[in-house]
């Protein structure tokens, strides 16, 4: 809370770790963080492998930073985790002009098992930043990972970035990622034909008035964007800012919050329950001997389930 | 397994209650059932609510019922649940060709808490068609549900019906069930014109060209058809047998069955693991008072979790 990177980088660490006593120290340091958070605001990009992510966070981020009562903290896809999509360039090479600025915190989000998608140990990371006074905070995500611990559940906007003329439009009604949009950038228009550009923004627009509405009173906004040129930079983080406004507004923005930190404490019961149940050594012993019986149809699946379960479940007193 | 239609119904019951009593004798009786079953094919029919689910499955049910060898089981959406999207006529005026024959059992599947979606309790209710002699399982289903009881987890071959434009196209690439269709049906084509036909026949072909294909060696079929002038019903019938040949030839069949019910097993794990956690009365008489704590960031999501867990994972000896 002092300011210290390397504090915060390894509460980070702690959070990330599977080890049961880092675990431990983990939830202190969280717990006594809590009650220190401020004004942040939170901000989730996410897009297809490809679509400029990095750049485009450079870009924003440079144009947050022009106002100086901002720090800006970054959780990044980790690029050495082949699986992630991400960059193949080394961590440096990404975002030069933002990593070493005292103002900004950058750090790879932990990746392990989520394919580049947010896990809620994303979530936790995000509370530390805060704690340690980054009021304003960018989470990449490739918008893969399981539906209670996706991104809508951990930022307050969302913006979707769309390559022209790459069918990321397909993509975005596919992963569902496109209903939880606030707003889409359309990427990288100094690469791409005007005829293309105009095709992804009208055929972006169409399918956001085909899906169903996020919030009845906010229309995304499809903004054609240029890392390279500046096109459309200031005008996305301009909607992000009055988006934000918005919902302080309307009394959404603590609300939103609120209902956040109860569903991250519900999908880390179903996590914690989970990881208690699968290694503990009675069922790591009996897993898979139970699963061959059922396979070799020995006894039916809810049996061989229930003859696991009541291993580690205490009885009712 | 002597043919009676009360007793298998009164096992499907006690299958879907979630009474612990009868949990328990369910348990029993599949456990007695599984090294009975035979040959049998199962066929999932998915589609949105107006494409047709009911009167496809009667036609291509009475088709199936042409060659007498065949006993037909089919689990059907109950249509007495509002938000399944089911028929709003009754049962009765629902397959009514095929209802009361004796070479058929028809049963609404259990939609409680599942949307119109599938269950483990339906790939139970298959197991118990099964014993009873059924060699053919039809499941229908509006393609909702969790990812890991999906309706691709029970059965061997999926059906997507595709109402012409209606823009269902979308909807099944959306919900992601179109990568796992292993065919497509163009239905009630006796009400469309020629060009709303073709144009829906083309998109979805296009569809499945852009989409990763689920069996490397079978391309899904498209196939226009009407459940009231005939048209196309035999050619569904006849890809969907080929497609079963193909799996056997291939020896795919019996692995992807093993693997189902593998599946089922930890999908059952799960269920039961987090059943007996909610219903335990230290987690009951204490979720709430915790959960308020952390809306109140009293202690983080993390400590709230353990302390939940804790209660009632036994201490490992």
């Amino acid at each position: 809370m002092n300011g210290s990177r390397s504090a915060l980088s390894r509460a980070i660490t702690l959070i990330e770790s599977f080890r049961p006593d880092h675990q431990d120290t983990a939830h202190r340091i969280l717990d006594n963080c809590l009650q220190h958070r401020h004004d942040t605001l939170r901000i989730g990009i996410t897009g297809s492998p490809g679509t400029g992510k990095s750049t485009l966070i450079e870009a924003i981020g440079l144009e947050i930073l022009d106002n100086p009562a901002n720090k800006l903290a970054i959780l990044t896809i980790d690029p050495s985790s082949k699986r992630s999509g991400g960059s193949i360039l080394g961590d440096k090479a990404r975002m030069e002009k933002l990593s070493g600025r005292k103002d900004v915190f950058i750090r790879p989000s932990p990746s392990s098992g989520h394919l580049g998608g947010t896990s809620p140990k994303t979530h936790e990371a995000i509370l530390l930043c805060e704690a340690a006074g980054y009021n304003i905070i960018i989470v990449e995500t490739v918008g893969v990972g399981q539906s209670e611990t996706s991104i809508e559940s951990m930022v307050d906007y969302i913006l979707l970035l769309i390559l022209p003329g790459s069918g990321d439009e397909l993509q975005g009604i596919k992963r569902g990622i496109m209903e939880i949009a606030d707003g889409i950038a359309i990427t990288k228009t100094d690469e791409a034909s005007k005829k293309s550009v105009f095709h992804s923004k009208a055929s972006c627009e169409s399918a956001l008035k085909l899906l169903p509405k996020k919030h009845p009173a906010w229309d995304p906004q499809v903004i054609p964007s240029s890392s390279i040129s500046g096109e459309g930079i200031k005008e996305v983080l301009d909607s992000i800012l009055q988006f934000a406004a918005f919902l302080h507004g309307n009394n959404l923005f603590e609300e939103n919050r609120k209902k956040q930190l109860n569903q991250l404490f519900r999908s880390q019961v179903d996590l914690q329950l989970k990881q208690a149940f699968y290694n503990h050594p009675e069922i790591s012993s009996s897993f898979a001997a139970i699963a061959a019986k059922v396979e070799e149809k020995n006894f039916s699946p809810l049996s061989g389930a229930k003859k696991l379960v009541e291993k580690v479940i205490r009885s009712p007193r």
